[in-house]
């Protein structure tokens, strides 16, 4: 499958990585068409599968694409990337909107909005399913890496959409538990996880952990 | 142990019961002295170790006292109970500042502050303990109602105030996982984690749940 990733950074390059290595073409997108870190993953993937451009190449070479770009600058990357590029498309939104610049993290939207509804709402052609901003890159893609089965979250309007995204996560990253949470404002939860999140990764000492949800002995 | 246990809902009515039949002398304080669920708790309870009273008598019965009251109502009710009550005491904080009037649930103080926070603010002089807040009443006090260990998170300033809380957690409700996130800043993380909370609770079709974190496997 064509493939548009939006984002160099951690999470792009290594969700870019996974799926070069099953086999699809992945187009990783960037503000400009000669992003460095865009040229230089490319070229550690061989090229052949592996390609670069700008948003708005990635999104229209992608017959799904992954928001992988920070939070912050998603909507303006995917204003970039364009609505009729990403028009009919399943966009896995990975983001976060989160301020990073104090001791303490908080989020630029949250509580009655989320990162994921505002695209939605900007982009109402496009089947946005938010997904996988609760895991450390490593993990997404390598669920096994923990010492048992935990769980991954999807939430959006369209339950197609939704289908699809979960047959990808159980498919090609091997995700065993997915737990659909609702429609698109159950963005708001997951979202809004990722301060007892930031606790927890200092609690843990690691970024690879995630958590499962135990539910009642009878 | 006297203790004080302030508000006369679900979890202040499991949290209290459970403690009474641990041998402990409890009061239940709300708003009114002769609260009609108070008055009917402590007689179901038999009375002899079950006492009833306002915050302030509530407060100033326990040598630690728990916060059980609506989030939205806790620094109201507090108040109530009086700064000089709650001097040089654990309060556990279990409340979250959550107002359910829409559909989508929403917190009334979050992100950037929190209910832990601003209790532990207006009450200086009072150890505050954020825990059990993620969890159901039932489970609060039963954890091996779940099908298998999960964690339950303390927050909080005082190291010692913490790790008597640990002690309670495990010795008296017989958590055996307990996660200390950090300051009370920490709190934030929690309460922000209900929403996420709201949508598992729909998604598992029960009250009775709760997460476990998974680390890596190496």
């Amino acid at each position: 499958m064509k493939i548009g990733v939006l984002g160099t950074g951690v999470a792009g390059q290594t969700i870019g990585s996974k799926l070069v290595h099953l086999g699809h073409e992945v187009m990783m997108g960037a503000r400009d068409v000669d992003n460095p870190k865009a040229v230089a993953w490319a070229k550690d993937e061989g090229e052949k599968h592996a390609l670069f451009g700008n948003f708005a190449n990635a999104a229209s070479f992608g017959e799904i694409v992954f928001n992988c770009t920070l939070g912050t600058a998603s909507l303006n990357a995917l204003r970039m990337a364009g609505a009729e590029n990403l028009k009919g498309k399943i966009l896995i939104d990975t983001a976060n909107p989160l301020d990073y610049s104090s001791d303490n993290w908080s989020l630029t939207v949250c509580n009655t909005d989320s990162l994921g509804e505002q695209i939605q709402r900007e982009f109402p052609d496009t089947f946005v399913v938010k997904s996988l901003n609760t895991i450390n890159a490593d993990v997404i893609v390598n669920p096994t890496k923990l010492a048992e089965r935990s769980d991954v979250f999807v939430s959006g309007n369209d339950m197609e959409a939704k289908s699809t995204v979960i047959r990808i996560l159980r498919e090609w990253f091997g995700w065993k538990s997915i737990i659909d949470l609702g429609d698109i404002t159950t963005s708001r939860g997951v979202e809004m996880y990722m301060l007892l999140w930031r606790s927890l990764r200092k609690a843990v000492s690691s970024y690879q952990f995630n958590v499962k949800v135990v539910r009642s002995a009878q």
